[in-house]
């Protein structure tokens, strides 16, 4: 299978048995090789009651387009470490969106970036998660 | 107010106005000056198909943990950064427990660490967060 | 003072009382707005038995990077915190560069990334800092 | 040999090929399995014109003490990742002190804590890092 089409299948792999994801009202936008781009509204359940996004759930958001960037070569990968650095609050009925990019990726380790962004495109967040390769596959015999 | 009694007033103000800590099933544990310990059940909501949790979820424990701990002085903090060390899995229907003690108060910068474990006392994730103190009270008048 | 301009003036101020830097062996090759990149070659004693360069070294020349970069707009700008992901070793004999832009800049903080190669172009590590404004100029008057 | 013993004798070792901690005026205060605690004075080579230490070579010394920490039990173990929040300048003349202890040792992976203080015990920053323990050890059939 082409890398395109491979990264797309693994993502709809993961997208079946991720509860979480779709809980919180996530959508995948775009997944590549090593890279992913998730979308998802800030919802009442979210936010505190000055109407601020809960900083845990935006770190969920990049840490799921993290996840999706990370096993897009359909190698499963997990998180084995992450950072975030806050930049913006989100409001409630904001839109974010979550693109990752992949930095590096050398034999087990990969390093890859997350920007977190509002519906007017201002930064919210910036992530760095650190993945390590670990036995199996998402889409099997592809 | 004592020391102890206002960080409990505060962690209460800050309870009442947190939707996402009910709606993921949080609950404190305890709260005083400069640490806090909460648990979370992982409910069906928050994990993948394989009864794994979502580490978003993990974090999120860990950095409302944090959220107490800093703000147990009655001085609105918020997050600036944090880090997170995946160690060991979290599965369905364990309760994990985060525990956030402040390592420094220095002027308008805190540094709190937490442990999450499971109900077998195993070290499930460790966390650092860099809180900044901003305006504002959580319990007016105290 | 025009921006390019400015950044070089302002490495200069900073690189005649950076003695680590000089003492270190570093070199400015590039100066820009928001950008650095500087180089270090790996010296006998930055290395141990083994011939492998102390990574505090390695985090040094990309801490030095960061700094000239969040330094560029003339404005004094200090580390807050920093990370770094060691990626491959180095060794004696190696001509190390460390590339620094600058990821956002909001307000008094920003997040710079640097990435560290050797001469082969292969990736040593890669750094995250968050930066500080304080007061007072590099160049005066500018 | 005893655990004690052999964290001892397994910084001897690392000791006598580390070039970088000995160029830079480190001293072993104290080696104990999974701890260790280091001292360097702020020496004219390090500081800038304003005679405040550079950034990395506090984080050396931190990272230094992390090394003989994660190698105390006689297996080799390298940095994977490190994180360092400064809080307080160091200036020339002052002796600091990194204390690193182990949070957490499973399988291949470590996280360890430093504290860098000065001679006044003001804490200058706070470190962490991850280790991944690497085949061979340091004293040969201990």
């Amino acid at each position: 299978m082409e890398a395109l089409a491979l990264a797309k299948a693994a993502a709809e792999a993961m997208w079946r048995e991720d509860n979480a994801a779709r809980w919180l009202g996530m959508r995948i936008e775009e997944v590549r090789p090593g890279c992913a781009r998730l979308s998802m509204p800030v919802a009442q359940d979210m936010v505190n009651g000055h109407n601020l996004c809960h900083g845990g759930l935006i770190f969920t958001l990049a840490d799921t387009a993290f996840a999706y960037a990370c096993n897009s070569y359909n190698q499963r990968a997990v998180a084995a470490g992450c950072s975030i650095e806050f930049l913006a609050p989100a409001y409630l009925g904001e839109v974010l969106t979550a693109e990752c990019s992949e930095q590096v990726l050398r034999g087990r380790t990969g390093v890859y970036d997350v920007k977190v962004t509002n519906q007017k495109n201002e930064l919210i967040a910036v992530f760095r998660g650190k993945s390590a390769t670990i036995k199996g596959q998402l889409v099997e015999g592809a």
